[in-house]
């Protein structure tokens, strides 16, 4: 029944689209009821063919036109779908035969009267259809779909995440990525809600043509009508936000665009957004935690329907219970989190922690790395069976540089042979309190262990380790396995639980206020230049109070009043009490950053520090990483409407594109190559 | 007492700054009221010595410090004042010599009891102190300001909108600009929570890196890091949102950033805030028009807290009372609000209309211009008296080209010279009907009035005409007069009422879809190209479904579906109904607009809308200008954070900026003279 269409752009249009059946498009009667509201009123309507009822919507699939049945399927907004049928007797000649017209994905307008399904369901399908059907009376296509939609109707209902992105709009018809945006949607509303209602917070736009400050990531240029002129798109609203602390705003937030144009892998785009806020006479960074927290706790429990927990101090997880004057979420500092997880966002839902063997060995491969560490996965296998390590713990696309050491325990063979091995292969050497029956009894490793080995500087700025990688595969590979217990109500422990039910939050303080540079290295491990010092966050981060003297004797130990939001393993956010004394600030950029042009690049923030600006402290959240969490997806391009690809194309306009000489003269530039 | 201090600038920090000193700006007690909470409770309080309180907040003026008795004055963050009380008695030596390096806009932790004002005002303030004072007892600089503050404290008392530019932050500080922006924040919460809750919209983000259409107003480009290629910022999220509604969803909305790199006279930014929004299977603009109508009325009457009238049949204003079925703000066509008001955003508070006087004589000096029109302003002075018009009324100020004769009815010579003069003069001729006694009896002209006269095109795309922007100097100049009655509930009309006090919102509509082309004209009268049209408003606006036959034969005839909605004399936003149909859109670009490459320009909107997407309509509201008509400013910079000025240069942060050559490389750009 389908006829092929031409297609838009082969044909030329010379004379005004014909009168009749463009009106037709516009002139269509309201609708009356969506599925949903008739599937809950059902026994009004059934077999009353009295009752009229009208629907929108799109054709979800192929209509089945024969001259004396003709079925179609309508999907109307809310992703619910519908059999409409047609009979000689039911339907008038006219609109049985506009219904040989209809294409997949063509929007109507249907009339008609509910009735029982009387076709049984002939056709397998995996999602729900209304087990009423409407007979059509009247029928009017809105507008019409082109024969793409046709063709890529089967991926639409198999595997809608593999429709070609050119054809966004087709994808985001789908209920699933309906669902996201309406969740992002909710989310936002909540959070500004939680910000002004519960927290008497302001929101407040800031621009988003800023100045060009070269600190951090590449920024996006926009070029002025001025000679040598140029705006930058911001990359957080960071800086305007801190004068708007001296600008008299004691609680500001925002839900901000923000822009970096950096490489685009690991699930990046070049614009996202940020939910930004600071707070000012704030003496301790816990008054914004607590906001956090109000925020975090109310997305996850109305929105995301699922519990949030906390690491007690006995090492369980805890039901969180939000407080106005308390943080709920427990504090992990920085180096227990590099040396027991090996990473700074560790997943507390894993109870896996290393062991340090510096005791028994030093590491010789590198000087600087000479700390040999341990994670055993225990009662991973059946020993009594053939076994092979998981792939991924081995190959080279889960370690980006360097790997661990990781064997099974399939018999009690491995429990001293590994470090002869390593010893002999010169890769460590035993300490002198190395003593072999007390490393036996420290390891009890057992027949169905895995254990990993590997290596770590004293102060690791190496992120994640390579057994904190090793510990994320673990965790995937294992999804039933050493699970951190719950407590629950009744203080019994519950281990068994599926990792996807359960929001572990946790603040990680105490970070290094400044990294070592990373140079380029010739081998797996990285190398550092200690003589160059990198924020590690952004240099507007206060140091802690008690290592003020640290900052002119030894800036590498400073430790910052930074804090980071991790959940599941996700940093959602980071924060940090900000440098208000212009002074200090002024040494930061100079004496320990070594920028020279700091007077161009920060001038604007320092003035404004320098009018009484009061102290205050902030934080961000990665708002395109949180709805990803929260619909259950690893991509944030699920939660943006319209994302860009790897190479920062917008496959739906097509954008970037060339732009005339005459245009970018208005700009004084013009292109090079 | 005050002591100049070092500028910033012009010291060279080659060490850490003082310990103690810096840390004790971070570390200070919290806040444990505000000012406002212990006036609420002050019996409590009252000669309590033993009740401690703590306030935040900055020295709103200069500190008198003598030995015997210091006074100063704490501004807290809701703009309220009080006075601090030291004398030797009460205050620790240590204390009361801190006090004596207090500098304006100093921030600031006091803590101290709270006790009547021992001392009678003797400094005359026009801002509202309290009459309890508070005795220090504790007493930090938690920051220090510089000597600019108190140089600019005097304006920042009397006239804070006369403060340097680049102290944006100080004129924040100050208790109209606070409000400015807390309102902002209030008006974006209630209206999202009015199309969430009341009518289940989804806020949606659109991208901010769009693509170069050049149509309409002057981009702003971004280069790329591939040659010559740019993503361009967005005029309006229109085209992506249109793509939205072949996405699926039905009710859009979203609180956009929008730019345009315009000329920035007549208080424009080359950065905007827009509420936009798009409906699909619409079927009518009234669908539309009732959602803004709910929220238009909850902003003024929740916020504004003020009444919102609409004009009724008889020509009265008549209070809104919302209604979710049914439009409650008049309509206005296009052709009535030029001949009547002779503007399209007339305000409607004034009664003023024109006469045309086309029957009687015929405008001879620009033959495009033959309608001579007339508006009386009964008793608009004292004939009795000496009399002279208003300079507004004749200078060149006030009208940018032509302007209107105006008289005033001094004595009843005036009545019939003027047309003789106009005749003698060439620049009306009387036509075949005129009638000296019928034209004396229809301007029924009165010793007091004032007359004004002036031409117009038969169809007119002037706008305002002279006798438009002649109305609005006349509402300015006579804000007593004139004024569009209010029926009471009870009945009766109330003519005398404040101008500012009164929300009068008309729609309006049937404008021409398109526009002839002006060119360049070398007398006062514009001129038109009447072989080449431009769209009106947008290429996306559908014609009125009765004018469809005129697209092909006369398409300056066809009006189009677009609806503005005017409040109070300002046109605070506009829609359509869209073109959904690829093919009549692909006649209007190609065949009407003559647009060579619109396939490159719109070929993504039109695949789009060729894959079924519904017919949809939509509208976007000023929210800058609706935030600034809120607080009753003319300019919108008072209600933008950081608003650019004239030359587009942000003056806080000195932005635009020069750019590096090595970093114009990365993007294939160079500057160009």
């Amino acid at each position: 029944m389908l006829r092929t269409r031409p297609v838009l752009k082969l044909v030329r249009w010379y004379s005004l689209p014909n009168k009749q059946s463009t009106l037709a498009k516009f002139k269509f009667p309201n609708a009356t009821s969506t599925i949903q509201s008739i599937t809950n009123d059902l026994p009004t309507y059934l077999n009353n063919q009295q009752l009229k009822v009208t629907l929108h919507g799109h054709m979800n699939r192929k209509p089945r036109i024969r001259p004396q049945l003709g079925f179609a399927f309508l999907r109307d907004s809310n992703g619910d779908e519908v059999q409409l049928l047609a009979t000689p007797e039911t339907t008038d000649g006219s609109v049985f035969s506009l219904m040989g017209k209809l294409l997949v994905e063509d929007s109507v307008s249907v009339t008609g009267y509910v009735q029982s399904k009387v076709q049984p369901k002939e056709q397998s399908t995996s999602s729900p259809v209304s087990d009423w059907e409407l007979v059509i009376e009247d029928f009017q296509i809105l507008n019409s779909s082109n024969s793409d939609a046709s063709k890529l109707d089967k991926l639409k209902h198999s595997n809608p995440s593999e429709l070609p992105p050119q054809y966004r709009y087709l994808q985001l018809r789908t209920p699933a990525y309906q669902n996201a945006l309406r969740i992002r949607s909710k989310v936002a509303q909540l959070i500004r809600n939680v910000f002004i209602d519960n927290h008497d917070f302001v929101e407040i736009e800031t621009p988003l043509l800023f100045k060009s400050t070269p600190e951090g990531a590449r920024e996006f240029l926009v070029p002025t009508r001025s000679y040598n002129s140029f705006y930058a798109l911001p990359q957080s609203p960071q800086q305007y936000k801190q004068i708007l602390m001296s600008s008299g705003f004691t609680k500001y937030f925002q839900i901000a665009k923000c822009f970096r144009d950096e490489d685009l892998r690991s699930d990046r785009q070049p614009e996202f957004t940020q939910i930004d806020m600071e707070m000012s006479f704030i003496n301790s960074s816990d008054q914004v935690g607590i906001v956090v927290e109000d925020l975090i706790n109310s997305i996850w429990n109305k929105v995301g329907n699922k519990t949030t927990y906390t690491v007690n101090s006995e090492g369980y997880l805890q039901k969180i219970v939000h407080k106005q004057d308390k943080l709920q979420f427990s504090k992990l500092d920085y180096v227990t989190a590099l040396t027991k997880y090996g990473i700074d966002k560790p997943d507390l839902r894993s109870n896996l922690s290393f062991t340090s063997l510096e005791k028994f060995f030093t590491a010789k491969e590198n000087s600087e790395f000479p700390v040999l560490e341990l994670c055993v996965l225990k009662q991973a296998f059946n020993p009594e069976h053939k076994y092979k390590l998981p792939k991924s713990f081995t190959d080279d696309i889960s370690f980006k540089s360097r790997k661990p050491y990781v064997w099974p325990v399939k018999d009690d063979r491995i429990v001293t042979s590994w470090y002869t091995k390593l010893i002999d292969a010169g890769v460590i050497i035993p300490t002198e309190s190395f003593n072999e029956e007390e490393l036996v009894r420290t390891l009890n490793l057992q027949p169905g262990d895995i254990f990993a080995v590997s290596t770590r500087a004293e102060f690791p700025y190496e992120n994640p380790t390579p057994l904190g990688r090793f510990r994320q595969l673990a965790m995937q590979e294992f999804p039933n396995k050493w699970h951190r217990p719950i407590v629950q109500p009744d203080g019994t422990l519950l281990e068994k639980y599926d990792f996807d039910d359960v929001i572990v939050g946790s603040w990680v303080v105490d970070f290094p206020l400044f990294n070592p540079k990373e140079v380029q290295s010739e081998d797996k491990y990285p190398r550092y230049d200690y003589t160059q010092f990198e924020s590690t966050h952004h240099p507007f981060t206060m140091a802690k109070l008690e290592d003020y003297d640290l900052l002119s004797s030894e800036p590498l130990k400073v430790r910052g009043e930074h804090y980071d939001l991790v959940i599941n393993g996700v940093e959602i956010g980071g924060g940090s009490r900000r440098i208000h004394d212009p002074e200090l600030q002024t040494y930061i950029f100079k004496e320990i950053l070594q920028i020279t042009n700091y007077q161009a690049l920060f001038g604007h923030l320092l003035k404004a520090l320098s009018m009484g600006c009061p102290p205050h402290a902030g934080l961000a959240l990665g708002f395109d990483r949180l709805c990803a969490m929260l619909i259950g997806s690893n991509t944030i391009r699920d939660v943006i409407a319209f994302p860009k690809n790897q190479s920062g194309v917008d496959p739906v306009v097509e954008s970037p594109t060339g732009v005339s000489e005459k245009v970018l003269n208005e700009y004084f530039i013009t292109t090079k190559q």
